[in-house]
């Protein structure tokens, strides 16, 4: 009788009592973690091929242990495996069920291993693969925006900076904005991806193992970028989760200040945008309301996520190495950070493409806040005064337009004139929207001859 | 029929489109806020009641109400209640069977209420019930600690600072110290309960209602200490569950440390302190290993409540007033924190009880750091040296102990009096351990007399 | 010579190395804990008046202290003190002078007592001290919140939920949102000041001292309410850091909300209200903009004290007993959210004084979406409908009114009608926004004769 | 007279107050940020130099600018530039005093830039620069890890998990696990390096600028590796920022790994190393005391930098664009956070050199905790038992040698045997702890020449 059989009774012939069911409750981590039984039986395989092919175990065990995973796998994928808190984790169910269905090959998997490794390795497998999922997420939602900016290239919105009207902007522009933020998450993702495509194996316990196992064998089976390459940081690092939520955090960041805006910019004062009734609620008890929930709910859930980086941070802090039970803590963070970032930005992919934007308020809001006051700055530095000087005189031409509660475009010649007698009847030219847009012609600057070029240039690079 | 069947259609005949399956998965919270059925129940009892003796709804339409949720009641305790996702949380879940089961009543149920005010309600019943378990638990916590202190204030244990041996002390005063940390802890969570046993009832969506409600009807009905006095407060207020989070977190970094301390005491080096094998597991590849994973496994949780804490911090910064979408975020994370720190607790009470103490490693360990060359300054003093004299003074005669590879105690009298002639043969009293020890007999301080007065205090307290 | 006077040279006779620079600035506190001096020196006198009283020094030791520390106060206060680098902290800055100024004296002051529960008697005094400016400062602000509100409590300004225009209230009683915010937040300070006014005095390093010391002596001198009653947990704690961190941490938040509104408001498409020019600023390109910088920076501040309770949490997580150096690095946070705290509190009590308050803006936007629908909705419910068909009937009519671009009270009675025969001409009070604003005269709710009551009431509280 | 000169009476014609002393105290951030202004000097000769290139202005502006600021860099360095509050800020600082010195010229710098472009620019061009200070001193604290694990690479150390001795390990490989953690560290900040080194100058205020600049050439005087590609996300942007500060904690972490790592290792139970005097304090009151303040403070730190983490990502959520001044508050936070990493990693570097390894003490630690268990459960494998039942029965062979007080290499052959008779006499040879470490001869494993194979490879690339 195996010793996994027996969990119940106790660890181990060296225990003289079984766990307490309290403490089985509070230490078991099955609940959890079998979500990585996936990752668990694909590096089993990999590790009993090469155990194999180095003649640490038969032929005739290998293909035991395949039969019986794959057994385990089809049992997984129908529902109808048995997960028990008594052994504890996803690693010794999978193991204890693979050797009841084929008896000592089953025992011989666990040779030259350790769960300190294998955990390890799981966890590294699994959120190889989910960061790639979450890549062509970042993919699908950038592809949303930009069809949004280009739908909008010519749509006036102010532009605002410490939420004043600052300068007239394209609203595909400011779209684009976004599309950069999560190309560069794209790019930290693609950072980590690489330091958490390392493998563990072979690690052990924690000292290596004496069986002459290959673990580079194990490594291109299961595609892996590097060998880790001390076996004590091998089954103590959790860098890469933290790596990984930090990067989660910022994307989970940047959906917080576009949600800020959606919300805003839904408020009927803004009235910039309408969202599709299907990613609204209404009111229990106010008939008229429609509410933005989804940006709304997004941002609050980036501080789920800054709160799962804090945890895994005060988790490791102060560990003393190797492996410490501390870190069993790491999953359910780290699982929670990848479902939420992936529900938010497939929900956000959708919902980018349902906003209606509505340029004539976007248009006339930009006109309350003196928009192109800059460009008369401008325009008399092109007269010939300094900068400085140019800005103080425009100041005191806001401030008589403001007196008389009209636009600068909408004082008159002369009256401006006084402020400058350079000024000309071409001034009109740039106090317009439209002029002052089209003259921020500089790369990275908003005319949109500019966006369209930098959406021409992200579709070349999604596609 | 009622706008709640309609759900699967579209919110309220204002919405053209039905939610999206995706939309409705990710803003849904009946999966994770039906917990509060019980609290909801009771609340939405004290407002039927309450409505009915103001006369805005009839004796008969109570009745009902009151036998449509003991029905339900019965229903979720049998587990045959059906929660609906299309329903969204647990209030419309509620209210729409109980709809279902007495008609107009249970619409008639929400007058005056919105899900803004019910669920700050709900959630804060819910909370303080909560909140005397904890309580109740800290208790128990506390009387392990006592026990142990109890049977080892005599016990000899080394004193650290900077973990290198200071002075010193009784095992039982060690521990009496963290039974002032969860006294305090106590006290924090007896401070927080003030504030979380406040009415929101009565505040509606934000701005209160037009009935002519009896707040304090509902405020003494449900044993709550005061109203929310301002309607728009109450619906935006989430200082209650950061307040909780924090001290919460700060009963967890106590937890962290006396795990830390557990952990330590078991390393084979110290060999303080062995725990139960029913406390501990053992290891998949080293056969040897038994393993204190409960104080690790506690040690970690600490991160996963402060990450919880920052978590619901970062949700509620900034945000406008009143309600808003993100403050459904608040609920995961309280309730995990409220999970975890009762479950650590309780299994605190228990693992502590089982701390199996080893005096002789304990004292042995005391005498391998000088731990009494206080005491030989102390007694330099009060033979006439200034203190900071006194001090070189037993610096000096500890390098000369060190280079011997002796303890002070075993320098010959003659040695001691090179140091400072004034050095008599009761020094010795002052060197030994114990009597060291007795001489800290000063309010707080490590003498046994003292440590078990304090024991009979907390034990008076507790009682 | 002293031991203090060798510190360049090495700790004491037992080291053989002075310390490296390099090291000594790593780990030196004195420039930033020298703060604490008032507080250090304040402690030494009742230490040194307790000494003498118990007989453990002379009278004459104390004058001769008495005299030392009044001329260390004076060089201070005049800035002429040296602070030393090499003396690592205030407390050996200043016994160092004093042993400079009175001889052996000063060498015996520091008899019974270690730096461990020294210092931590000078940062609680400190910051007790420190609490009570905050709570007058809070008082301050609520003051001022209060005086806005009484001006405005007739103003009606759209209530949003969702930041979706929800129903009018006034705009006193939002204003009174946040005094309630800071009443709680005055609640939370006064616990956490008991827990804070606790002595650690007489714990000496972690185990008490042999000396006869009469700590309650101390106590009463420092005029504080508790003795810590377990030496080891007295100089081990940082509870109250934390706890005071946390609390601080939620009056930012409330803070950071008040700051996002201010900031919204001020925006142009709100243009609820304006700021005194004197708390804005200019652009360096743009001439036309006025930013609300304060509101802005503090709602970044509360970023900042947030990262500080994080900082002192994670440095206590899984600390051994009792004292360690890692506690040194509680005191730049702590003093930190001291300051931006105070700061911040003052600057608000006088910019609250300042908001230019817009109530034709407030109440124009109102009228945008459908604030009285609830009203409505009420209004058939007094009509026998039950609140659930109510709200769907209206639901209906705000679809009507939407189409027709018109609101709720500008449609005529037949068509209003139309969706509930019961509609009456009456219907008309209910739907104007001072209508529905006066009905929800409820404790709590937002008719202005409640929100003068609430006024009244915390005027009394606070005189 | 220009605007910039006018600031303490009012920012510009448009304001008609003087802002608050209070206000300007609160705002002002040149106290802190004149730590850029070497990096403000870079920036703005690179667009002097490339506005003339542009014909903007004329050469004689830029001789006249260059000048200026060359006598502005002297004034700096020689510390008689006066930094005025007035003036607010860095930029405005300089700027003023430019045009103090050289006039017109002056006042023209600022065309086609503002301050929002050039504030990101600045900090930039500073973190990059740090960064690479920071990754010479990772090198520097490898080398220091190199030496040590060279020179004691045939030390045994008992190998922990959960802090309980599991296998036999090299105090070389345990040291090359941080070398692995401070690589890895490189990788991250390198990977950083790249997002903080692209080029925002350009975006102006928000929306780009008229003037026909060249970006490029600013880039390539500035040595940049990009040009942000969108003026709304340049100037709003701080993921640089908290990349920085994130990968910062992470280092932080590992330092705190070894911090306690130390400090257990200096405790008198374990014994195993010693630190040099020069690295440690004294205790004011107890004689005998040699503290390890520096891996404490150390391990304190941690906590601070990952408090201005916390704060960094707090300050950023949920904030609309473009720039909000509440990002003026991620500077303190930052520039703290490269001082604090830039100290500790300088210490540690020379710390780590100077720990005096004690192998006797750790070897003897080795053999106290069964530490070749696994070995035994290894040969029996070999001799063709199921991995699980070879553990199963040195399970029974440990818990005999426990019952004798004897490790399992003292167990006589015979007794051994009753475990399993294939066991034979060469089972000695793994009960070894030299011949167990020798076994784990594997890639990553801590057979001395492993551990040498993985000096030399760190060495190569190092060097």
């Amino acid at each position: 009788m195996s010793q996994l059989d027996k969990k119940s009774q106790a660890w181990s012939a060296l225990f003289s009592q079984p766990m307490s069911e309290l403490v089985k409750r509070y230490t078991a981590s099955v609940d959890f973690d079998k979500r990585l039984w996936r990752a668990d039986i694909q590096g089993s395989l990999a590790h009993a091929d090469m155990l194999a092919a180095q003649g640490i175990i038969s032929l005739q065990d290998v293909f035991s242990i395949q039969e019986g995973l794959a057994q385990i796998t089809k049992e997984i994928e129908q529902g109808t495996f048995e997960w028990k808190l008594d052994l504890e984790d996803v690693h010794l169910n999978i193991e204890a069920r693979l050797t009841q269905l084929v008896g000592d090959a089953g025992k011989r998997l666990h040779t030259g291993r350790s769960r300190n490794d294998q955990v390890a390795t799981d966890v590294r497998l699994w959120l190889r693969d989910e960061i790639d999922l979450i890549l062509a997420l970042l993919v699908e939602l950038q592809k949303s925006l930009l069809d949004v900016a280009e739908r909008h290239t010519d749509v006036i919105l102010p532009g605002f900076t410490h939420l004043q009207v600052a300068q007239p902007v394209s609203f595909g522009h400011h779209m684009m904005a976004y599309v950069e933020m999560f190309t560069r998450d794209e790019e930290r993702l693609t950072d980590v991806r690489k330091r958490v495509n390392r493998l563990p194996l072979g690690a052990a316990a924690l000292a290596g193992t004496s069986y002459p196992l290959d673990r580079d064998h194990v490594r291109q089976a299961l595609n892996m970028e590097g060998l880790c390459q001390n076996s004590i940081d091998a089954v103590s690092d959790r860098d890469f989760a933290i790596e990984f939520c930090a990067a989660a955090a910022v994307a989970m960041l940047h959906i917080s200040r576009l949600s800020e805006e959606l919300v805003l910019w839904m408020n009927q004062n803004f009235g910039f945008i309408d969202l599709p009734d299907r990613f609204c609620t209404g009111s229990s008890i106010m008939p008229q309301k429609k509410n933005p929930d989804v940006p709304e709910l997004a941002r609050g859930k980036a501080g789920r996520v800054v709160g799962h980086l804090m945890g895994l941070i005060t988790i490791i802090k102060g560990q003393p190495l190797a492996y410490n039970k501390d870190n069993q803590e790491d999953k359910e963070p780290l699982f929670d950070t990848v479902d939420t970032l992936k529900d938010t930005l497939r929900i956000f992919a959708e919902l980018v493409t349902g906003i209606e934007v509505k340029p004539e308020a976007m248009e006339k809001a930009t006109l309350k806040g003196y928009a192109t006051a800059t460009d008369l700055a401008d325009y008399l530095v092109k007269k010939g005064l300094p900068f400085r000087d140019a800005h103080e005189t425009v100041a005191h031409a806001v401030k008589a337009a403001i007196s008389h509660q009209v636009d600068l475009s909408e004082l008159p010649l002369n009256v401006l004139q006084q402020f400058n007698p350079a000024i000309e009847k071409d001034v009109y030219d740039v106090l317009s929207l439209r002029g002052s847009l089209n003259t921020r012609n500089i790369l990275g600057g908003t005319a949109p001859s500019q966006v369209r070029a930098q959406i021409a240039r992200h579709r070349a690079r999604l596609s």
